[in-house]
C-alpha cells in the first residue's frame, strides 16, 4: 500500500480526496493536515467520513509528512503551495499539487494573473501539467504534477479535438462556463450563503478569471500557435457540477455526426471521456461524483459555429479525481484504480 | 375597472398574470379559461391564490369571453392561439397574446421554425411586437400585441444599445442563455421531474431554439441590416430567473465605463431596465418576482469582446409582467401600474 | 405618510421590512440603520431594492432616529434591543420590536433561556405580545409591541383553536418544526454555506430551542393553565418557509371535518389565516412572500391524535409581515394595508 | 460471479441497484427488465451508467430470467410483484423483493392498507423481513427476503434500542418523517414537477401512510406487545435523504449520554449504523449515496421525552443498499461487500 499524505485536507477538495482514496485498492492515507482545523479528527470536520479514517488533522509540517508518506497530494491555497512542495520534492517525494502554483509555465503570467512573484522557477520547469488526455506520457515520468483547474479541464477537453484537427478558427472562441458552488471552496462568505446563492445565478470575473491563461497555455500548445479565448464563468445553484459551453467558428464542411466521429476517435482510448451522439448534450447530473467528462456536439450551420458542451464534476474530474488519475499514472497503477464508480443519480 | 379575461389560465404564465392582476389598481379579472382544469376553482389549481379569486375555470369559448371581458390576455399554446385571437379581434377587443403565434412577421419563418402554416396573415400584419423598450409608440395604438418570448426579451435588451450605437460587429454574436425550469411550463415531464432536474444542468436545442428567429427579427430592425445570432439555451436548477450572457466583438475604443454610459443613456427613461455599474453583473435573484431587467457590462480587451449579461424573471418581465406593461401602455394607464413591487429576496 | 425608521436594516428581516414597506400606501421609510454596513446605500447591500430607496445606512443613533421618524421597527440582535427601545419609548415613539427582548413576560425565563439579565422590567410589563389573532385588542393601544418569533407564530396558530376549545389534552403535545434557511439570518457561517446546507437536513437544539418558553407562555394563557410542549426545530434546504407539524392527543369524539369547522369558526374574521379543508395539508410554497398562515387538519383515529400542520413564510408572517400587521393595528390603518399581495408561486 | 437479474430496473431503485452492483466484487448483472422502457439500452435511460452496462431492458419474462440469473432483485410495483416472485421462488431462485408485497405478515393488514387481497399466503409465510439489524439470522437462511420500506427502516432503527430496553412507554410515540423526492419514484406527476416541489414542503398522508403497519409490526415484535405509532411523512425539496424524528415518553432516569451508551451497545457490531455523541444530530447530507443509518439522541427532561433522529439515504439504506446487504447475508458474502463507499459530500 502506497502511503499517502493530504496536505490541506479540510476543504472540499481535501474531503473529496479522502472520499476517493478510501476506496482506492493500492493506497493508504497516513497523514492529513489543516491549519484551521488542526487537532480535530477527520470525522469531526467531515461527518460523512465517520468510520473511514482514524486520523487527526495536523498543522502542516513538511518534515513530519515526508517521514510518514511516500506520495503527497497538496491541496493548499495558491501562493502557499510553492514552499511546501519544494520541501516535498527535495526530499524525493512524488507530488500532485492541486493549487495553481505550478500550472503556468511562464512565471510572468503567474505574476500577472495571481499578483505573486513565483519563487521557484526550477520547480515550475519540472512540473508537468496533469491533464492525462493531453500529457499522459509526460505525467508518467513526472515527480511533480500540477493538477489542472476545474474550468480548464472542461474547456480544454471540449476544444482539444477541434484545434488538433484544425476544424475551427483559432479566433472568436468563447467559453461560457457554469460552475456549482462547491467550486468556491468551503470558507463561508456572503455570495455562497445559502439564501443568497439558492435560486440565484450570475456571471463573475467576466473576461478576467485566473483560469484564462491556463486554458490558453494548453490550447496554444495543442494548436501550435498562440491563441486567446474569451472566458466567462458563472455560478449556478447546485453543489457539484461544471458545464462548459464552447463556441467556435467552424473551418469545416461536414455535419455534426462527422464532428462526433472526430471526437470519438480522439478520445477513443480514454477511460474517462464519454462522447455523446450528435444531438445530445451532457448533463452535470450524469457525472456527479464520477471522474467522467461527458461531451456533446452541435453544429449551428446558419452561423457556421460549432457548439461543444462538456460536463464534469468540479470536485472529481475537476480536482480530486483527476489528481488520483495522475497518481495512478505516475505510480504505474491501472489508470482507473479507485475511480471506477459511476455517478450518483439522482 | 377594466374587465379582463385570461384565456389559458392554468399554466405558470396564467397563474403569474393572476398574481399580478390581483394587485393592479385599474383592472378586474372576470373570466379565466382552461381546457384541462375546467370546472375547478382558481384556488384549487393555485392554492397560493386562495382568497383572491372566486372564479372557476371554463373551457375556452370566445363568444362567452367577449361578452364579459373588455381586454384579453391569451396564454394559449402555440398554434392554437390564432383562432381564438381572431375571434377576439373581430369582436373589437384588445388583446395581448403570449404565445409565439404573432411574433414573427414573416409567415414563412413561422412555418419553418414552428412547423405550422400561419392561417391569418392579416392579423400578423396588425400585431405589434410587445417590447416597450423598442416599440412603445406602436404598442400604444395597437389592438393586438404579441408578447415577446422570455429569451428574446433578455437577449434583445442586452444587445439593443450595442447595435443601435454600432459599437459591435453584427457578426460572431453569441447568446448563451440560462433559464430556470418554470420556463418549461407546468406540464410534468421527465426532464423537469424534481430529482432529474435538481443538481442538474444542460444545454438544449443548441443553435435550433425557436426563439432564435424572433431575436434576429428585432435585432435586424434595430441594426437596420439582416443579422444572425448563435443562440444556445440551458436549463438551470431554479424556479424562476433567466440570465443571458451575450458576447459581441467590439467595434469601439472606449472602456467598460463608456459602454455603461451608453446603456444608461439608452435606457434612461425606462422604468424597468436597471443598468449596473461597470464591473458588476446582475443576479437573477435580484429580479425574482419583479418586472425588471438588470444589465451588467464587461469588456474583455484582450479579445476585443464586449460581454453583456442581462437578468429577468422569466415569468414576469419574460411573460406576465411584460404583458401587463403592454396592457398599461395600450390602455393609457401609467406604465408601471400593478408592477411596482420590488423582487422577493432571498 | 407615517415616517418610519428601521433600526437594524441589513439583515433578512430588515430587507423584508423594506420590501413590504415600499408597497405600503400610508408610510415612508426615512431612516435605516446598520452597524456593519453603515455608510452604504440600501441598493448596494440589497440590489433587489435598486430604485426603491435613496437612503444610506447609518450607525444606530436613537436620538437622530427619533428626530426623523414617528414609528420604529427595531430588528436588532437579542440583548442589544433593550437599550435602543428604551430610548425610543422614552421619546414617545411607538415601536414594534422584532427581537426576543420583550416577548417573555417573566424576566427569569428570559435570563434562563437567553443567558442575559433583563435590564428594563417596566418596558417588559408595557410590551404587548404581537400576535394579532390572540392579542389584537391589546395591540391596538400598545406603544410597544414585541413581535413574535417565527416558530411561535406557526405553532401557536396551529394549537390555539384546540386548546381554546379544550379538544386536546394539555400533555404530550409535540411540535415538529421545519424552517427554511433564511431563518438563520444573513451572517455567513458553515452550516448555512450553500454546499453544506443544500441537499441537507437536520434537527437542531432538540428540546432546547429558545422559542420554547415563548410558545408555552402564550399557550398557557390560551388554555388558562400552565403547560409545556416538546419542541424540535429542523433546517430544510429552502430559502423561505416554515412548517409546523403539531401532534396533540385528542379529547374529542368528532372527525376531522368537525375540527376543521372549529378552526374555521375560530379564524373566521382573520384576514391572514386560511384554514384548508379536511384531508389537505398546507405547503410552504403557497405562502412564499405572503403574510398568510395556512392550516391543515388530520385526525389519526387509531392513535387518538390530532395532527395540525401550519405553514408560514418565516420572513413575512413569521417576522416582517407580522410587524407591519401590528403597526397597521397600532396606527388604526386597515389591518391588511401593504400586505394584500398573494404569494409568489412557483 | 453470482448472476443477477433486476426485475423493474427503470425506476430510481432499479438504477440505484445497478449503480451499486457495478461496484460489487462478487456479482454480475445479466438481465434487466422494464415494461415502459423495454428495448432501450440501460445507458439510454440512465446516462450516468454509460460505459457500465451493455444490457438492454426486456419486458418481464420470469422464465427467461430464471434461465439466466441465479439471484433476483424484484423492484416491481406493489401488487404486481406477487406473481413474478412466485415464479422465481418456484424455480428455486433466491429473491430480494423491494415491493411491499411480502412485508406485512398478516394478509388482512395488507388488504386493509393496500386495498388488495394477497394471493400467495404461503410465500408470505416464507418471506423474511429484511432488516438485518433485527432479523439477521433469519435472513441468512431465507430464500425470499422482503426488503423494508424506507420510512420503516429509519423509524425502526431509531426506536429499536428504546423498546428493546424498555426505556420508553409504548404509547404516545410519534414519528415525524421527512423524505427527499426521489422517494416518490421516477414517474413524473405534478407534485414532483420541479417548480412545484422546489422551495416547497408539506405533510402528506398524515396518520394514514401505508408504511405505518409495517413499522408497527416490527416494533410490536421488538417490544413483545402490540403497539401503535402515529406516523406523519413530509416531502422536502432534496433529491436524496430521509430523516425521522421520533418522540417517545421516557420511562427512564438517566441522561442523554446514558441513552447514547445504550444505542452504542445495541448497534455495536452493526457495520452500517453510526451512533452520534449526545447533543449531535445526524444530517441527511452525511449519508448521501451511502448505506449508513446515522442516529442522534436528545433528551427533553422538561417534558420527559426522548427525541431520536435517524438519517438514511432513502435509495440506499432505504432501498437498494439494504437489498444488497440482504443479498450479501443470504449468499454468505461479507456483509459490506459492494457497500463500503462513504457518502458523497457535498
Amino acid at each position: 500500500m502506497l502511503k499517502i499524505a493530504v496536505a490541506g485536507a479540510s476543504g472540499y477538495t481535501g474531503g473529496e480526496l479522502l472520499r476517493l482514496l478510501a476506496q482506492h485498492p493500492y493506497v493508504q492515507v497516513v497523514s492529513v493536515t489543516s491549519e484551521r482545523s488542526s487537532g480535530r479528527p477527520v470525522a469531526e470536520i467531515f461527518p460523512y467520513l465517520k468510520g473511514f479514517y482514524d486520523l487527526t488533522l495536523q498543522p502542516l509540517n513538511t518534515k513530519a509528512i515526508t517521514e510518514k508518506a511516500e506520495f503527497i497530494f497538496a491541496a493548499l491555497p495558491h501562493g502557499s503551495s510553492i514552499g511546501a512542495v519544494s520541501d516535498f520534492i527535495e526530499m524525493g517525494k512524488r507530488v500532485v499539487d492541486l493549487s495553481a502554483d505550478f500550472r503556468l509555465k511562464d512565471p510572468l503570467l503567474y505574476e500577472e494573473w495571481y499578483g505573486l512573484k513565483h519563487s521557484n522557477k526550477a520547480l515550475l520547469d519540472m512540473a508537468v501539467y496533469g491533464l492525462p488526455e493531453v500529457y499522459r506520457v509526460k505525467i508518467k515520468g513526472a515527480q511533480l504534477v500540477a493538477n489542472p483547474g476545474c474550468y480548464p479541464t472542461a474547456a480544454i477537453l471540449a476544444l482539444a479535438p477541434l484545434l488538433k484537427n484544425r476544424i475551427v478558427s483559432r479566433e472568436h472562441i468563447y467559453i461560457d462556463a457554469k460552475s456549482a458552488i462547491s467550486g468556491a471552496g468551503r470558507l463561508p462568505a456572503l455570495p455562497y450563503h445559502f439564501p443568497e446563492a439558492h435560486e440565484g445565478m450570475e456571471a463573475y470575473k467576466a473576461g478576467t478569471h485566473r483560469h484564462t491563461p491556463e486554458i490558453e497555455q494548453v490550447l496554444s500548445e495543442i494548436s501550435r500557435a498562440p491563441m486567446h479565448v474569451c472566458f466567462v464563468p458563472h455560478l449556478i445553484p447546485a453543489n457539484r457540477g461544471l458545464l462548459c459551453t464552447v463556441y467556435a467558428p467552424a473551418a469545416f464542411d461536414g455535419d455534426a455526426a462527422d464532428i462526433v466521429a472526430i471526437y470519438k476517435e480522439f478520445y477513443h482510448d480514454e477511460p474517462f471521456v464519454r462522447v455523446l451522439e450528435a444531438g445530445r448534450q451532457p448533463n452535470i447530473r450524469d457525472v456527479r461524483g464520477a471522474n467522467f467528462c461527458d461531451i456533446g456536439i452541435a453544429l449551428d450551420k446558419r452561423n457556421g459555429c460549432i457548439i461543444v458542451t462538456s460536463a464534469i464534476d468540479n470536485l472529481v474530474k475537476g480536482a480530486a479525481g483527476a489528481a488520483i488519475q495522475n497518481m495512478n499514472i505516475m505510480m504505474g497503477f491501472e489508470e482507473t484504480a479507485g475511480l471506477k464508480q459511476p455517478g450518483l443519480f439522482p
